[in-house]
């Protein structure tokens, strides 16, 4: 028979060496691991040892009918492969020795093989025509392990509130009539309040506990429910609630801080109109400084500049209304300014006009409303004072005398928002792929016709390329977010400009991560992700606004741009066309960056997978982008064309730099995260996401790279290799690593993914 | 003064020079157009003649000194730019020459200058200080020619059937209660029957005009009412009529195609199963022939062998089922009985149950449901016999003796359905474009600080590049599924393999066209997007299923990469690993293709713009990827590996694969078709939709053009320079290009599309 071919020595590594070649994925440092290996082994014999390295020659591969004579050889074997064995290549190696020589120690030297070059069952169970013992999932890691990593200093506040989930009211429902919809979600919310959740960002004397990072948390925790509840919370406790504490002083606090965090207050935040959205600075609404009644008067002038899309409008008492504040005839800019706009009987107060927005794609359990102000009268202590103030004597003061520097002051406050909005849309992709990744471990379909049992979905590499780099994704976004929020909310640093910029970019590329995942997810379960009872339909309505609410990604990635265009020193949100341009001409010369030709056609793993080549690679297309913008927007100046015109024109190529920039930022506080994993086993589990992450990202722009010539043609292939086999070698943790997301089992109620 | 320098003859030409300098997109076939013009200019002296030619050296370009001497010459005329002028630019030149010489003769040269590169006034008219007479929307074309061109032969079946829809039963309303919207369709169908629609594919003799192309029109048309409507009716009259029409017999069609057609017998087509819903051979159910009875029994065998997500579920009396046809104990394959399942006082017949599903993400006035059978008894004749019948003497009888051949020939009756979903989908797109293009030509947001007004949305660049795209491929697709309905419904081509492979792909790459262009036309209206009122989520929720019925698009896209690598002669549909592979054995040495060098550098406007260039760049990416997929399999079998396994290891190879050949197919048609345009205008419009189109699909998998060495990466950026050009050239006529669709008035009705 073709075994007598083989001493003991030679046929443990065959299974080894047929797997190695039946794939064309076999690098120089993969080589190098085989061939130290081996050179290790002393218990190979001269001959042995001499006749396996012939065959690790990548310029002498070994012939089709040498392999086809190892398969054989492995198929005779009459020995099961084990996928639950820890090492399950070098234990099948072991038996097979045991069954045709009778002795079998076990050889350390193939587990490192097997260790260190990455190989699954999954790789190579289907290449052998023997008996397989499979096993669904691996539990190599361990969920909970995996779950705490991500919760960090926030375990105790995110378990507490998981466990709360479990109240009956927040069982998922069928919700078709807004009215009841928005009732059902009002009752939530006050129980959310009466817990303490509502005013848990809020400091001590006001019933809160200063915790940002943990709100952020259970922000997300609370998309598991539903998106309306989050999004109600949010207006309520962040919005509403966010405007006094931030915008308002001790008075406005003492006043309404504590009420409002119990939900006692219902309040909404009243700043975007018909007519302007995105362009907040240009709202039309007037609040006029009366000096005889010592008021002020909000006011909506014209047909379009109602407040819109106003959430809680319907249920609040009260609301931070944003309008031009106009003192002495003067106009000081946009301001924030408390009305009551319904008495206690919830009838709407004398020149109020709210009306209801109706139906909407998602999130129908929120009551967006337009508001209508006909010369309402408020008194003076209701301007929220931070920035500006109008004093007893009726005159405006504040300590920000440039009136664009106070606007974005004002706004940076959203910035906590816009955080918590990227978190629930991560909250929703989290969720969407776990329903996917749970009906893909149960579903079959299709198989080859000698097979009495189909394929599970999950077993089929389309549908793990689908899924698993959005899962690294989402690991990375979390570690991401969290540090944001870290950042945001410490104390310390006073100057959050450069925090501003990456928030608006981060948003942006999560809330579209989010949604494209989610749409990703409904079809990977085909009909069944289309059935609201399997809560992926839900989620893809719900998420969908996330791009376009608390600002709209597209300018929110300009505005990213122009960050780095100003190196983060010009005001956020701010056109700022000319102070960015004044810094381009100072900073340009440091943004070159030359390629390094050592990198342009490394296709080694060892390289392809290590970080510092993802982050050069995220680097310089940062710093390229922002040289290459910066020199178009110059040279149009030059020429003449105004500096408006000239940012118009390179729209495009600022929103490229904004999404690069906010990629690159998100990988390096990954990487640096996973630095601080104690335990060796879940750090390299949280590299190799990472790695997928990177190199996913980076095929996203393959094109730029090679046009710049970063990467060479063999390297961009290599790179689409790499995520397909990270994809296939991810997949017996593939449960695990959506178990990891710690989704609360009673929120996870689709039949589809039970 | 500057302007003293220039003589009239070169003045005239400033405006030009600065419109073309001020971007750095001039080719050399530009510089050609721009030459040949000067040079044909006998007004011109010598001097001014060889002035004139220095300005155009691309290797000295003009300075940014002399640049802006130009356009302060410009800006000093104080003469207006008019948009609406025919030829904007030469109009301004020659006004200009009034301004500072008194004489002004037109200058045709200027002309055709302006003709032949594409100038547009929303390409420079930012570029100039001075007076402009703004045109939103230029009247260049005629959007009723568009709409002819497109409706072809049907133009009165659609016409009338547009008019139609003015009936008050096709208003938009809100529908939030299943329930009432089921009824509402189903009066919707059941009036749509009445006049003929239903019944209009069928022959004379059952109520039809055997328009197989009109009726694929017309359901296009009716996505402008509503997804549910178009669904239900398709499921009536296409899927159960076409059942019976297809797979039936004379005594079938006498007995029930008729009163299917008036909607007389409402029916269901009862195939997908709850275990089997893309491997459809797999189904379950079991229809037993009974010899004593003369009878055929349908049985539910287990637990997900029930019928799943059947649309008219609830409302049918009949339905069309898929069972494995056992007679004499010998399983015959998967057969369509009629059965009834609903008496005259609609209560289900003995043995049938019926679920409903309940509500979906969309489509929720489509009454889906789930149909279990026990022990059904159907007499011998309710067998759709056409390709398979039981003989009196009961026993199994069919013209095909392969069975696999038999259950393909039956699938391939459904074709005509992926055909309608596809057009279905394109509806849905247009009607988003049209609303997000009529939305961008109102809304105004933020302005240059020293306007007064705001800027439309449509002349950002970056909504330009999001919507002009997508409408240039409705063109495309819409053009192609014309085509491929044609050839489908022609009864001369009998052996229809490779339209099946070809509609398999259409299908997929429309259906996820049309997902991805409604999502962008959502974000492209903000928070109005997402309001029910404006008709973009209904569209959303409905049109995102299309990529999962009638052929989920992952597993088409391979059945058509089958299709491309047999060379279309394996059954569609097969898995048919085997035949592929040796028909690969004698093709693959066809199919290598060499890259012609000469196009790998040429960045020039001729050739970019060329369908040759299309074209050769479509067909080299398909045939490439059939080669090295081909290889590739060739190689996993060489090496031992099952061939199921060896596709299994290509699958996203194949998906690419088949996209790569169905966008080629689609440009293909599209270029015969515009070869068929008399009137050269419209002729040059669709031509340029199409260049668009090209260069944009091309720009998507330019990594992988660039990693086979087909362009550099010069050619690259480009590719993506142009696509941007002519987003923005065709600016001033994208309110006509949503107007060719030919959407009537009376279903535009979403506020901000009116």
């Amino acid at each position: 028979m073709v075994i007598k071919k083989y001493t003991a020595g030679v046929l443990q590594y065959i299974p080894f060496f047929y797997v190695i070649w039946s794939d064309d994925l076999l690098s120089y440092s993969e080589v190098s691991v085989v061939k130290k290996a081996i050179e290790q082994d002393k218990s190979l014999d001269k001959k042995e040892y001499e006749y396996l390295l012939t065959c690790l020659d990548k310029n002498t591969p070994p012939s089709y009918e040498v392999l086809k004579n190892w398969k054989n050889v492995i198929s005779h074997s009459q020995v099961q492969l084990i996928e639950s064995d820890t090492y399950p290549l070098a234990t099948f190696s072991q038996k097979m020795l045991c069954h045709h020589f009778g002795d079998c120690p076990f050889n350390a030297h193939l587990k490192d093989i097997e260790i260190n070059l990455g190989i699954q069952p999954n790789h190579y169970k289907h290449l052998f025509d023997i008996g397989i013992v499979e096993n669904v999932v691996s539990n190599f890691y361990n969920p909970k392990e995996i779950d705490t990593i991500l919760k960090g200093d926030q375990a105790t506040v995110i378990d507490g509130f998981r466990d709360f989930l479990k109240d009956p009211i927040f069982e998922w429902n069928l919700k078709r009539d807004k009215e009841a919809f928005r009732l059902h979600v009002l009752k939530q919310v006050q129980l959310l309040a009466k817990k303490g959740y509502g005013a848990m960002s809020y400091t001590e004397p006001y019933g809160g506990s200063n915790n940002m990072i943990g709100y952020a948390a259970i922000f997300e925790n609370m998309m598991y429910v539903d998106g309306s509840m989050t999004i109600k919370f949010g207006v309520q406790f962040g919005l509403f609630g966010g405007s006094i504490q931030k915008l308002g002083t001790k008075k406005h606090h003492d006043a309404y801080l504590s009420e409002t965090g119990k939900s006692n207050i219902l309040g909404c935040f009243a700043m975007t109109e018909t007519g302007h959205g995105s362009n907040v600075r240009g709202i039309k609404t007037t609040a006029t400084y009366d000096k005889e009644t010592d008021s002020i008067i909000i006011h909506t002038p014209g047909k379009n500049d109602n407040k819109e899309y106003i959430g809680n409008a319907l249920h609040s008492t009260m609301a931070s209304v944003f309008a031009q504040l106009i003192v002495d005839g003067k106009n000081h800019g946009v301001h924030a300014i408390l009305v009551t706009i319904r008495d206690s009987n919830h009838n709407l107060t004398p020149g109020v006009t709210i009306e209801d927005n109706g139906y909407k794609l998602g999130l129908n359990g929120v009551d967006n409303g337009k508001i209508w102000f006909h010369q309402v009268k408020v008194p003076r202590e209701n301007l929220l004072n931070k920035y500006g103030n109008i004093t007893a004597d009726g005159t405006y003061h504040s300590d920000i005398k440039n009136p664009n520097k106070r606007f974005f002051t004002m706004l940076g406050t959203l910035v906590g928002g816009r955080i918590c909005v990227a978190r629930a849309g991560l909250g929703g992709a989290k969720k969407s792929l776990a329903i996917a990744v749970k009906h893909a471990l149960q579903r079959r379909q299709f198989n080859d016709s000698i097979k009495i049992q189909e394929d599970l979905l999950m077993d089929y590499p389309s549908h793990q390329l689908r899924l698993t780099p959005a899962i690294a994704s989402c690991y990375v976004y979390d570690v991401a977010l969290t540090h944001i929020m870290k950042v945001y909310s410490d104390p310390k640093i006073e100057d959050k400009r450069k925090i501003e910029t990456q928030v608006a970019g981060l948003k942006s590329i999560i809330t579209w991560f989010a949604n494209d995942t989610i749409q990703e997810c409904r079809e990977a379960c085909g009909g069944k992700g289309y059935l609201l009872e399997n809560q992926i339909a839900d989620l893809k309505g719900d998420v969908d606004i996330f791009t376009t609410f608390e600002g709209d990604n597209h300018v929110l990635l300009q505005l990213a741009a122009k960050g780095v265009l100003s190196d983060f020193t010009s005001e956020f949100n701010s056109a700022g066309f000319v102070a960015v341009l004044k810094l381009l001409g100072e900073r340009i010369g440091d943004k070159i960056n030359t390629i390094n030709p050592t990198y342009t056609n490394n296709v080694d793993t060892a390289h392809l997978y290590s970080a510092k080549f993802h982050t050069h690679a995220f680097d310089y297309r940062t710093r390229r982008l922002t040289y290459t913008v910066a020199m178009r927007i110059k040279d149009y100046i030059k020429k003449g064309v105004p500096s408006y015109q000239a940012f118009l024109k390179v729209q495009t190529h600022l929103l490229a730099l904004g999404k690069a920039y906010s990629v690159a930022f998100a990988y390096a506080t990954f990487v640096d995260f996973t630095e601080t994993i104690v335990d060796q086993k879940n750090k390299t589990l949280f590299q190799k996401l990472g790695t997928l992450y990177a190199l996913h990202e980076l095929r996203k722009d393959a094109s730029w790279y090679l046009e710049q010539g970063y990467i060479s043609g063999t390297k961009s292939k290599a790179l689409r290799q790499r995520v397909e086999r990270l994809s296939t070698e991810l997949r017996p943790h593939i449960g695990v690593l959506v178990d990891g997301f710690g989704i609360p089992k009673h929120c996870m109620q689709a039949p589809i993914a039970k």
